[in-house]
């Protein structure tokens, strides 16, 4: 017998569905933008509204089904109304992130080829950046007044734009596998790659956000959304957020920690995400003036490796559990959330918490070896981490790169162990990966220590050539304002975190380490300082 | 431009990807089978192994893709191995109701065309009522030893069936919208239908009930679940538990108060789902005895709606949330979830759980008037429920029934309003409404203000002819022992309750409300008797 077909409905999964659930049974939910000013705030309600006559402008400047609208935008209203009305108008969305080196910015928008482009009057000097891309683009709207004559064009107001507009709209039926939204990961060698999430797979991972393994996003939630809206939709939080219910909390250009510990203490939100770095601005400031983070039942940190010392300070001082979460650009971003497993004592719960993550439901996982067989999941065995799931890229926009995949399966670049629970640990990236006399020393294991202790501010570790071991680590020092610390202090301190073979002869103690666009650390960069003898380096016996 | 593809992996949502994340993240978790000699318990790690030994034995009985295999069982440890062997390698699950009538069993077992069925010794003698149909039927499999003499032909131990075959198995690759699982509604009139899940739809409702907005389930949770296995799926909680990587404790066949208040105190379930019958029978019992349900942080209750006095009782005495959920077999069934907006003042609270929910995201509602056309939603407008979403069934079984859809939404039968947050409140069943003088009176709405006088113990309330004004409402009562009341009583303490013009002329005091082989009131059976005469009514002048 052949199989046989449910009797379901073949309704399609989209984003229109999660913008009217958002509007019709949350309609009172709010939408906050900050300013110093006066923070704005519009209903759910009010905001679908607005994202009506967002459709009703751009079809009125002629854009079609399938064509491209670029944002350049921080996280505000009219970047929430762009998120709404590009992909349920059958366009695309596609976020540019105002970070972006002039020449990538060039490139992403000349290679997506953007229609229009809505950006933030704020970050006007930033867009002028691209005057070639720009004059293929046909439109430029900017949110809010400001000086455009470095464009040297015709600017259009938003909030004119959509004035005259009708609040009607009749969205389209949506195929689910359509396009509806692009980000491009800001490779450190190569041009930007394009990601392109459908209708279906932002949908699913709006879900998978909201669910009991994941942040249990409700109504009774204030999400405090600082992770840039250009990068990776923010982690999928605005339309989880409006999916669920949840009022959303929007900094706009207002990142600087004094601001956020305001609008923290003002607003009060229960959720919270973004990147190490702001968490450890923040904790900074704690120490300096009163922090009132007592709203939040949660805060979420990601996009690089959240040191264990952070989140115990962050439990300690404010009873505020700052969780890690793992993924990229081309996994929507949800892969794994670190939360310990049911039965954990508390004692230990920091030692769970302190990994990568767990993996999410929807999403499987696996490690590879060199030969590319796949490895036990037992904690110990090393390989590269590849991903399968409906909200996992299979290809790159007009660049199929066949090398980044792997019988379906995406190839993350990042190396480490799963264990039997579903825990990955992530120990390098594999292109850090140190291969010392055949056995492997964890860059970011190395780092982390380092960076745990009190003088030091950040810690970058590489490999570099070596003699006798083929590779060794380099360990590249920013030490904390007016902290005193060198190479022996702080090699007797890791002699007692890491195996004494790891331990780094090479030390450089530098002011700053260099950085993407997207502020990871550039290793690619360190290792040709190096290389051309650019760094102030002592060697030591270990 | 015409629209264009999204990069993303076309990988297909299915039940396979849920138990196998069960099994990897979550292998720890338990699944608990209570009996009153000794609970039975497996992690899930040794239940999907199982699974796979089922697998294998079906496949080696010669079941097919896509070929039927039912089960007729109480909720417990094989059945759930059923709820994922039969699906996950390409065969359909078939969940048959112990408690249809005999016809209605026949009739099931020829339409769906069942190759095997897994049954519960205890409940052979149900079995054996469907003769014709089980001559059929290649394999009887049954679940314990009994006396199988009943059935005249050779029955297979279950355990002795898988206990020979490999823990391997490869489940095959699964196209989402291929059938799943299915279950036939106990129509009141004609044959019964079959809804036929998908998947898809499976692995949505699943995602959709471990949603904040929803149970919020997680691994710290443990279900206890007292809906049948063989009705709507329990609900879907087995599926979306062992995602979630919740505890699941199944009650067996020890649906009886006591036994389900021991179950409670020892096991410490955080969450359990049921009939209002359950529920109402335990409060009984807490007249009695003294009940330990401090582990339950909510329990949902459905199938009929759920008397705001019984919520009451359940949060004064034992600070328990009962939450209304709604939903039908052709629903999957996931539609609403009576939890109230936020900000909702404790003393409103209560108002809006009354209500019958609160629309869940996945799942859109229509009213539409007599004409067809979409009514308001405004609280005030009543009109028939339409409902539409990937977990909503669009025909049945072998049977469009094109009478039971409307542009592609699912007629309900389900008559009243929906509000402007997202709020529907059924007054009636389409078939049920009392039309009074050109008016509508909820038969639901009498029925609820009846059942909340402390000496009833059931009401239900049909429409009889009446001379007059077309329709009157004719109680019937169903008074709880010894307790003492009469048609005088309770009509004075409606008057203070409902409109002038809604009070009943007509009151029958009968033992028992006649009912559906799924505990439904079965007013058809009322109307009949009251049409010949064969019940004692009371008319009094109001």
């Amino acid at each position: 017998m052949a199989r046989i077909e449910s009797t379901m409905q073949d309704v399609q999964l989209s984003l229109t569905h999660i913008l009217r659930h958002g509007e019709y049974v949350h309609g009172k939910s709010l939408v906050l933008t900050y300013d110093e000013a006066a923070t704005r705030t519009f209903t759910f309600a009010d905001t679908a509204k607005r994202t009506r006559k967002l459709a009703n402008a751009l079809r009125s400047l002629g854009i079609q089904d399938g064509d491209r609208v670029g944002t350049f935008a921080w996280n505000n209203q009219e970047h929430l109304e762009a998120y709404f009305a590009i992909p349920c108008m059958s366009a695309v969305l596609h976020t540019l992130n105002i970070r972006l080196f002039p020449e990538q910015l060039d490139y992403v928008i000349r290679h997506a080829d953007d229609q229009a482009i809505i950006f933030d009057a704020t970050v006007t000097p930033l867009l002028a950046r691209a005057p070639e891309a720009l004059a293929g683009v046909k439109h430029l709207i900017a949110i809010g007044k400001g000086d455009f004559s470095s464009l040297g064009r015709e600017v259009i107001d938003y909030e004119e734009l959509i004035s005259g507009q009708s609040d009607e709209f009749e969205w389209p039926e949506i195929e689910e596998r359509q396009a509806a939204a692009m980000c491009y990961t800001s490779g450190t060698t190569g041009n930007p790659k394009g990601v392109v999430y459908s209708h279906r797979s932002a949908f699913l991972h709006s879900l998978a956000a909201t669910s009991g393994s994941v942040l249990a996003m409700s109504e009774s939630d204030r999400a405090l959304v600082i992770v840039p809206m250009f990068h990776v939709n923010a982690w999928g939080v605005p339309y989880a957020g409006w999916f669920a219910g949840s009022d959303l909390l929007f900094p706009g250009r207002y990142l600087q920690p004094p601001y956020l510990a305001k609008m923290i203490a003002q607003e009060r939100p229960t959720l919270a995400n973004g990147v190490p770095t702001i968490w450890n601005d923040l904790l900074r400031l704690g120490e300096e003036t009163e922090l009132d983070l007592s709203s939040l039942r949660s805060i979420t940190g990601g996009g690089s490796a959240v040191p264990r010392s952070m989140m115990e300070a962050f439990q300690e001082r404010y009873g505020v559990p700052l969780i890690q979460g793992w993924g990229m650009t081309e996994t929507s971003p949800l892969c794994s959330v670190a939360l310990p497993p049911k039965g954990t004592p508390p004692e230990k719960e920091m030692d769970y918490r302190a990994k990568t993550g767990r993996l999410v439901g929807g999403v499987e996982l696996r490690i590879v070896g060199d030969d590319g067989s796949e490895l036990p999941k037992d904690g110990i065995a090393v390989g590269e981490f590849e991903v399968r799931g409906p909200w996992i890229t299979g290809s790159y926009f007009g660049d199929p790169s066949p090398d980044r995949f792997h019988d379906g399966w995406l190839r993350t670049g990042d190396v480490g162990t799963l264990d039997p629970e579903g825990f990955m640990q992530i120990t390098d990236r594999t292109k850090d990966v140190i291969k010392s006399g055949g056995e492997w020393i964890s860059s970011v294991e190395l780092e982390n220590e380092i960076m745990s202790h009190p003088s030091v501010f950040e810690a970058a570790v590489v490999a570099v050539p070596d003699d006798r071991w083929q590779e060794r680590p380099l360990a590249c020092i920013v030490l904390n304002e007016n902290a005193k610390s060198d190479q022996t202090e702080l090699t007797e301190y890791l002699s007692e975190r890491v195996s004494k073979w790891w331990l780094p002869e090479r030390w450089a103690f530098v002011s700053e380490i260099p950085k993407t666009s997207v502020g990871k650390f550039d290793k690619k960069v360190l290792r040709a300082k190096y290389a051309n003898d650019e760094l102030d380096v002592i060697t030591i016996e270990p």
